[in-house]
């Protein structure tokens, strides 16, 4: 049967920048059939700071970018925009949209044991309340406690993913809430998956790290098949625009991706 | 003889964030009479790893922003945006502007007795060489060592002025730039003022410590004076203008300003 021309259209994936690479890597790895058109909004990063307000308007900007560039479907591969603009951009954007915090909120409700869980991730993403309230939706019984960590995605981005000073930043964030017996931790910030081992090597290594990547990759593969939207022949076709210095996104992002950036495009959403 | 209404006019002050208030608070004790507008470009934070053609975007935006405010000159407080902009801003816009940068160079070139000075500041101010070109300007002698510390600004946002991860940082960036015999450093960011101690204690009391903020001033005093436009009756007023999040402003501000921050209107310059 002769595919439709609306599933060959690409998935739309944004971020403040470049951590929402590591959500494209894995809808790439599972999904390695589907054009993706990624946009980093690295003009205004970081989101993790900002207000619901101003990020919810540069998440409108993009999402609009995003369906002039014809996407099928839109994922919010940001934490910070996921908690703030999820439902604004639902009612707002006339394709499907996807946010991280669901996916990753279910995988850690099913894998924790003692339902004690844990969550990090940016001012933000932490004052929103985002993870506690679909942890809940799960399973009301399970107990979160959650933490900013403001310094993690400036050490990610100086390339500091481990050694003594990370180490010790990671234990002044993480020590009170490794005394809370948690048992699973939420990485709820797409930079953190480059601290997975320090973490790990830090508060123990027998406590689950959920990374919401792949879980949210599996949810976009899902999404596409009950939707009969999946491409299921070819290979995909990539392309990057950036709101600001292309040149620097293709050199620091492959560590993201896992992969080389070859042509990334200056875009304007002002 | 009374004064002109050209006198009373503010000076416009402004910065990616709230570093700059370190030059405002400088300003407001150096001329207690003169009324202030300061703009703080919160919703786009920080500038230092930004192109040059984007900080420069905003700082006009910002500019424009201050002249339909009526200031009778305009202070980038951002050593990013001085390096960036300021040449672009003095030919585009109808007021007189004033850069840190220079500011700082000139007293580092007199303070230096070995004519060996070190610069510190973010990844684009660093990268522009704008401090070297003004020192040499003033003595092609002297040499000049900088170095990016990326990590700076987001520990004093976080409030870790000192400590023992904060010396830890300082010394990986800073111990190269000991070695070279340096007596004089530049903290060619309006944020690393509140290190000053901590930077002191890691590479050695005797090394002069340069902060702009003084020596801007001083600067913008004596031009004052000399176009005749210096406000020399009553109290200054101070205003305060974001572009998000005025409650956060007001409330981290205040430890930038070293007063009390009472009130912060948030404006759009998109």
């Amino acid at each position: 049967m002769q595919e439709k021309i609306q599933n060959n259209k690409p998935i739309g994936i944004f971020d403040s920048g470049f951590g929402g690479l590591t959500v494209m890597s894995a809808v790439g790895k599972i999904m390695p059939k589907e054009n993706i058109v990624y946009f980093g909004d690295t003009a205004h990063v970081p989101y993790g700071t900002k207000s619901k307000k101003t990020v919810t308007d540069f998440a409108l900007k993009i999402s609009n970018f995003l369906v002039k560039n014809n996407v099928k479907m839109i994922v919010i591969a940001c934490n910070t925009a996921s908690a703030f603009s999820l439902e604004y951009l639902k009612k707002n954007i006339k394709v499907p949209v996807v946010g991280v915090i669901k996916a990753g909120s279910v995988v850690a409700a099913q894998k924790t044991k003692n339902k004690m869980v844990g969550v990090i991730g940016t001012e933000g993403t932490i004052k929103s309340g985002a993870y506690e309230k679909e942890i809940k939706k799960y399973d009301k019984t399970i107990k979160c406690f959650s933490k900013a960590c403001p310094l993690f995605v400036p050490l990610v981005e100086e390339g500091w993913c481990n050694g003594q000073i990370t180490e010790k930043v990671i234990n002044v964030y993480l020590k009170n809430l490794a005394s809370k017996n948690i048992d699973t931790i939420i990485l709820g910030c797409t930079h953190y998956p480059l601290l997975k081992k320090t973490i790990k090597k830090v508060i123990g290594q027998k406590i689950n790290i959920i990374d919401s990547s792949v879980a949210v990759a599996l949810e976009v593969k899902d999404f596409l098949i009950k939707n009969n939207l999946l491409k299921t022949t070819g290979k995909g076709r990539h392309r990057f625009y950036v709101s600001d210095a292309p040149e620097k996104f293709k050199a620091i992002g492959s560590k993201f991706l896992g992969d080389k950036i070859s042509n990334v495009i200056k875009a304007e959403i002002d």
